[in-house]
């Protein structure tokens, strides 16, 4: 289905002249729980759901980002080349206003990056560099320490580890009774630190990822804030297996690392920020968005060309309507996230003389899985508008907890912290941490009917919350 | 349950007091259809069956292979390694007789491998050098020119191709309707000479492979006979959906190509020889085995690791009972299968002058999948014990149709092309061409439950093909 999707999707412009052209189907559908006739409100939001259901603009907006763009991580070539897209997208697209925002970061660089097993034998494994780490200025070899996790090397005797590569084998699971990502991370975005602190040469973790491909799983280390890291990489899974198992056999057993990589200067990039624009300039805006840089081993189609996609699209669909609702529609696509919030946190506080401008804000960052359930934290007055909501989005199989609390997500979450109401669509990620940050984040990762009932969830959230007069905060 | 049975696995020379001290279990696997006791005959059958359901020797087996040895390409250290693993472990599970025939080829060396899509944008690929293939000499850099297959290139004017690097984008897919490996794999074998013929400076495959991971399918190119060839690499499956992409979206693209491999002389390994002797020396022996080599890019575990650990194993638990049986059982396990069958044509060629002790002969090389059907090509004479066979295979699962004619297998099919009569155990492989010639292609692939129901299967037929007094051929 990919293949014969991509060559309908790869007719380039054609998506502008079909997509959104689309007479809105005959075939409505019902968001009416029970047998009445649907509301005029009911019928235009089951119109524009079933629009983006048989749309291609979504898949084909990140068909074009994937291969005419490819790769951004921040400040390199694609990462500018992404911005000038996004921006002219926009444009095209018909947002009624676009622009950039600076955004300044420290430049991440990755060069060459190899790590060999010696123990009688020398073997290649699959490794990558954490973002932010350190090279190590030639190769390094040394033994192997083995961690259970994070919290066995913060109790470590610093003897132990002096001198030595510190190997953190901390497995990932998805599932009721596995560890999530949440739980496994802070090996990788604090182990660099607390390795160095105990006077390790390096750092090695197993990848933080469900799958048992041999590609490794990058992603950043926490940001300094004046502490020293060791040099840090990841390798896969089935790397991990085997060095543990040498490890336990109790044979001698060495890692010969090579990581040539660092932080060079700075870079510039941009939020690119587009409006759909209310008819009541006083009724502020609600904020939508996802990040528009990605790393640099794959091609970001999941890692978030998805929320790129899904969330342009959905706005595109309310530009299209005859008139303008009252409150605007303000897409952010953020500069770096990736490698700290970047994006995120520079708007946050360029912005954040105006909050009450934005109204509520949600973003999509967690690929194309279908959306599940919606969750928000909001006022306790804007409850029932939320329980409104939730019974426009029940007909595509969403659901609605009146407990669950939403977080927001990365760059959002900035906003958040300033008092900005949130939603959250919550997606199925089931598959998304076989993928997440490595080489096999591409096109054929996503499917169109996830990405399109994606796109049906955002246009229903944001015709309701540019239409509703309700506010929503402060939570 | 891989790690934890690695956890087990690990405690290395353990498995060699354990597995096969086991006592037989009380609980027969009943081979018997209706509800009459069983014979004798079926008792043995069904105690071997259960004990090798519960053992962990071929797990164990493999976990030392790919642990200790590691990838294996013929010629290579890891080869040598591997012999010398080989005889050693075929000595100590208590072999009657080890020894080690000599094979020679040209010796094919492996080193850096990189490719470009040169498009306004410059983007690695996955990609890797097919075996036998020569290097590129430096960097190339050429147009682009897509082909759907093989015959599509064949049916080329030259000027189409000429001083441009091909690209053959034939995708394999399993099930009924998908094209299976034996209709993919000539744009590897041949497609580098025919590109050649034409006047090609390189030729680029899919990867001949069922998964869309970022990982490369290697494999070797058809043997010279004279013939020339140009530098050929496979790609990933999602490096060819973009490059098709981008070809047919019209926009200039190029590749930028650089393999440095070749053939460096020549080099000798060997076939690995275990034989548990019969008591009656005129009755012949049953061959059954593996190969012994891997690619370098993975552990070959699921080729053939699994088939050399199944077929150790199997025939270590016949070694075991009390008395010898009236046939022998030789395994052999080949060297250098993956770059032109040179053990399997190398062994055919030293013994053809004694092939009527060869009585029958199998094979074990598609991975760890569970078998599902026995075949054979016999004489019509022993279609009766075939189906004595069958009724002592079908508590396993496994199905038998008379109709069905055994194909051999790679190694034991040069042996099948002087004559011998061939027994097929035929394996679920709808995952292995997911793995197959990838650098995926390690230890948690393997399923230690689907591992032992192949050695289950196998000790049937070894026990079966041992002790029954029917000739088997000419087929």
């Amino acid at each position: 289905m990919n293949t014969r999707t991509q060559r309908r999707a790869h007719k380039s412009l054609e998506f502008l002249k079909r997509a959104w052209l689309l007479p809105a189907s005959l075939v409505f559908l019902c968001s009416c729980q029970n047998s009445e006739a649907p509301t005029p409100l009911e019928k235009q939001v089951s119109e524009l759901q079933t629009e983006a259901l048989q749309s291609d603009l979504a898949f084909s907006l990140l068909h074009a980002l994937t291969t005419e763009v490819g790769p951004r991580m921040a400040g390199t070539d694609g990462d500018r080349r992404a911005v000038e897209w996004a921006r002219s997208i926009m444009t095209s697209l018909g947002f009624d206003q676009v622009w950039l925002e600076p955004v300044t970061f420290p430049k991440w660089r990755r060069g060459s990056e190899t790590a060999f097993l010696v123990t009688g034998y020398r073997l290649p494994l699959a490794v990558t560099a954490l973002g932010g780490s350190t090279g190590t200025d030639g190769v390094m070899r040394a033994e192997i320490e083995l961690f259970d996790d994070l919290q066995a090397l913060s109790n470590a005797d610093s003897q132990q580890v002096q001198g030595k590569i510190v190997f953190i084998n901390d497995r990932m699971s998805m599932g009721e009774k596995g560890r999530g990502y949440s739980q496994v991370v802070g090996g990788r975005t604090d182990g660099p630190y607390v390795a160095a602190e105990k006077g390790a040469l390096a750092l090695v973790i197993r990848s933080v990822g469900t799958d048992n491909n041999r590609l490794a799983h990058t992603g950043s280390i926490a940001l300094p804030q004046g502490r020293v890291a060791v040099p840090s990489a990841a390798i896969s899974n089935p790397d991990a297996d085997l060095l543990e198992s040498v490890i336990n056999s109790g044979k001698p057993v060495e890692l010969e690392l090579q990581l040539d990589c660092g932080i060079d200067g700075a870079a510039t990039s941009y939020n690119v920020i587009g409006e759909v624009t209310g008819n009541d300039p006083e009724s502020g805006y609600f904020v939508m968005g996802a990040h528009l840089d990605s790393w640099d081993l794959g091609m970001g189609a999941v890692d978030d060309g998805a929320g790129v996609a899904i969330t342009m699209a959905a706005a595109k669909l309310i530009a299209d309507l005859p008139e303008r609702a009252r409150r605007g529609l303000r897409v952010i696509l953020y500069a770096n996230e990736e490698q700290g919030i970047y994006g995120g946190r520079e708007y946050a506080r360029a912005h954040s003389h105006e909050m009450d401008a934005h109204i509520a804000g949600a973003e999509s960052d967690f690929g194309s899985g279908r959306v599940y359930a919606l969750a928000s934290t909001v006022s306790e007055e804007a409850q029932a508008a939320i329980e409104e909501l939730a019974g426009l989005l029940a007909p595509l199989g969403i659901s609605y907890d009146p407990e669950m609390q939403a977080y927001g997500g990365a760059d959002i979450g900035q906003l958040g912290l300033l008092g900005m109401p949130m939603i959250d669509l919550r997606q199925d990620a089931s598959l998304y941490f076989d993928i997440h940050h490595t080489a096999n984040d591409t096109l054929d990762k996503v499917n169109l009917d996830d990405l399109n009932q994606n796109v049906a969830a955002w246009v229903t959230l944001a015709w309701f919350m540019a239409n509703t007069d309700q506010a929503f905060g402060p939570p």
